[in-house]
């Protein structure tokens, strides 16, 4: 249907990937995103428990062996979409003071499930994270990064003297959108632009008290 | 094979539950908590996805038309166990101070999950609540109850005057236990006893800086 059956010995159909071979934006990376593409459309209609490799198949246009040899299963292919999705640019807000950038951080966070059609493929990762346990570590890597990036917010505010050297970005960044997440997936509350202020002025005003300095550079 | 089938006219095989008639600890009690049980058991189990009505009428032993009869679908249910899970009476720690009570709310829901067998119920009701309404909308009636017994937390500190008295005590106490919800379930990243005091003690000093104080009473 795409071809595969013609590729030599069932290998991959394109040129293996080796150092100095990779293509960006070549066929096999047009693949993954198609790919992935698929993922984050069958998670979106269907949740992690409803989606399947024929189902990536038929909307990726990619034949289900060749599915099957590259990402192994559907947990492979879930955690390869996510994969994907973390290897963008995307980097917090930059407003000139460590208060608009840590409420510019909760209302984004808060704003990107507010709309239903573009929350259901994120969702829908955090939930194949209780079935899957690959899912679980993609989960794990993505947020990881993700929050390391946020800590040149964190950097700013100390090369402005707003907050202590010895400030743990990391915590700081993490309840900065805690009990935005809290009310999103856990205890099903609904979260706004007040909530989300509130919850990164109380990060914020934790951080100022001290409660996030490293104890390892505190001494 | 429960003897369901001689009830009358297929109705409800106990007396009708009428204002005054209910016993507690009698035998709609009991089939009720048997149901709970074979429903949390096939949570731990299974989770949510691969539970099914007839795996709780074989491990409670209640015909399988009585549970439709009652709970309606397998949605029902869950959503049961859940509010049965929450008429308990569990009370927040009483520790004599507003830093002790804190940090104990906050370890104790860190060790609810510790123990994975202890956990697997808890989880999977989390879970459940990302692909059925009904039990997410059970999961908030749970949260929202057990919120407002730890409010007594927020009473004794103001009579101590370790607070002031226009703290939302609802949002000091989400904000204590939202990191440890975060790294447990979204993030997947590791929470222990220190994680658990830092997301207390940074609740606190969120408190004592004036961010969880009502805009309300503060007019």
């Amino acid at each position: 249907m795409t071809g595969q059956r013609s590729a030599p010995e069932a290998g991959p159909p394109e040129p293996p990937l080796a150092p100095g071979t990779r293509r960006p934006g070549g066929r096999t990376a047009r693949t993954r995103a198609a790919v992935r593409d698929a993922v984050l459309t069958g998670l979106a209609e269907h949740g992690y428990p409803g989606l399947t490799v024929e189902y990536v198949a038929e909307h990726s246009g990619i034949h289900k062996t060749t599915l099957y040899r590259r990402w192994g299963n559907l947990e492979g292919l879930v955690a390869d979409a996510l994969e994907l999705a973390g290897e963008d640019s995307w980097a917090p807000p930059d407003t000139g003071s460590v208060e608009g950038d840590l409420r510019a951080l909760a209302r984004m966070t808060a704003a990107s499930f507010e709309d239903p059609t573009a929350a259901a493929a994120p969702t829908a990762f955090i939930a194949a994270a209780f079935q899957s346990e690959r899912a679980a570590k993609a989960l794990n890597a993505f947020y990881t990064e993700r929050f390391a990036r946020c800590e040149v917010v964190v950097a700013r505010a100390v090369a402005r003297h707003e907050l202590d050297r010895r400030t743990d970005a990391g915590a700081l960044v993490r309840a900065v959108v805690s009990p935005l997440f809290l009310g999103l997936f856990i205890t099903r509350e609904s979260v706004d632009g007040a909530s989300a202020d509130r919850s990164a002025d109380a990060a914020l005003a934790a951080a100022r008290a001290g409660v996030f300095n490293s104890p390892a550079e505190s001494a």
